[in-house]
């Protein structure tokens, strides 16, 4: 995701009301930005938004979080929200290193990954989502049976998270090595924009989902 | 594998020392038919051997079983035993479908499923040999920790083969989507007369190990 650099956008992102940030975030009470108490899911890296601003309308029996560390970008989707009338889903400026700290344990019921940066480089593995560290912190955050639902497009990325969630003691399921051909039965596919482009080119979305086994499991 | 029908061949196999079929095994007392009792692992579906013999000679700390259905196919492997002079590996003709009354409750350490037949018709999807009610069989007579070590071609049949695996329960490690360009470091790569054939096309080879959580998880 690149955006122009703009020393405006962190400023023009936070006065919508919906838009925090690392100092007026309050662990542990993220229920309170919303109308309604109700199940949190949260998009890790959710680029310009198209991916969770449709799910919020879609689902309005949910709360949704987009974590984004741009503020150029997190502003494309706080535009979203404002153009849609949407109240169940904010917007949070964090990097999301730190992500254990922005939410209490158990507070989040879902966490979308999708498209996530893949690193490529062995030594940058550390920076990758899906490195156990970060797993780690997803599972200390997430409910009991809480679950993460990982897209990618890159092959060595998808085959480095399946081990890292493995290793983590995560339950796999709905697998798959090319989601619009073999999505499992029953599926909501919603694309992301990135997502859009390859599956207009051909390529292969990898897709799968982990959940904790108990709550002892951290 | 596509052998002629040689109906001479059951009868030539069985009469090599260390050929066995359902009504000459005993289950629990595999041991008996080795020199030396130590860790049992089997290959279901063994072809024409060049795997499994090809361990056998590099592990002399293991015993071995190689399954087949075919008594023409596994006839090749018996010539190869005598051939090398092996001790430590036995055939076993059998239909793997009935493979949880041939050996005892915890008899194996490891079964190897190399290129299975994928059935890609959805309507076959029981015959495949990872499917549930298959790994449920190979949970019953695999040891606390034992493994199940799959390699195949097939993009559909891995698919499908790591979400059945996860929803036995088992625990997935070392998975790769291209094993012959991102093997795990430190693995032991043995091929088999198929992935030759593959490899030298270039196709990818997947793989994976599944283990069992606990004695319990049955």
């Amino acid at each position: 995701m690149r955006l122009r650099h703009d020393p405006t956008a962190r400023e023009r992102l936070l006065a919508y009301p919906f838009s925090y940030e690392k100092e007026t975030v309050n662990p542990g009470a993220w229920q309170n930005h919303f109308p309604q108490n109700q199940p949190l899911h949260a998009e890790f890296g959710s680029g310009k938004g198209q991916f969770i601003t449709t799910l919020a309308a879609r689902h309005p029996e949910n709360n949704y979080i987009a974590v984004e560390l741009h503020a150029e970008v997190l502003l494309k989707v706080a535009q979203k929200i404002e153009e849609q009338g949407l109240t169940n889903v904010v917007c949070l400026l964090a990097n999301l290193m730190e992500v254990d700290r922005l939410l209490a344990p158990d507070e989040l019921s879902r966490i979308y990954l999708n498209f996530s940066d893949p690193w490529p480089k062995k030594r940058h593995a550390k920076r990758r989502l899906t490195h156990e560290t970060m797993i780690q912190h997803y599972q200390w955050i997430l409910a009991p049976e809480g679950e993460i639902h990982i897209k990618t497009d890159n092959q060595d990325f998808f085959e480095f998270t399946l081990n890292q969630l493995a290793t983590c003691d995560m339950k796999l399921q709905n697998i798959t090595l090319d989601l619009h051909r073999n999505a499992p039965e029953g599926m909501e596919l919603v694309m992301t924009e990135y997502e859009e482009k390859f599956v207009a080119k051909g390529q292969p979305i990898f897709r799968c989902e982990a959940w904790q086994r108990t709550s002892d499991s951290r």
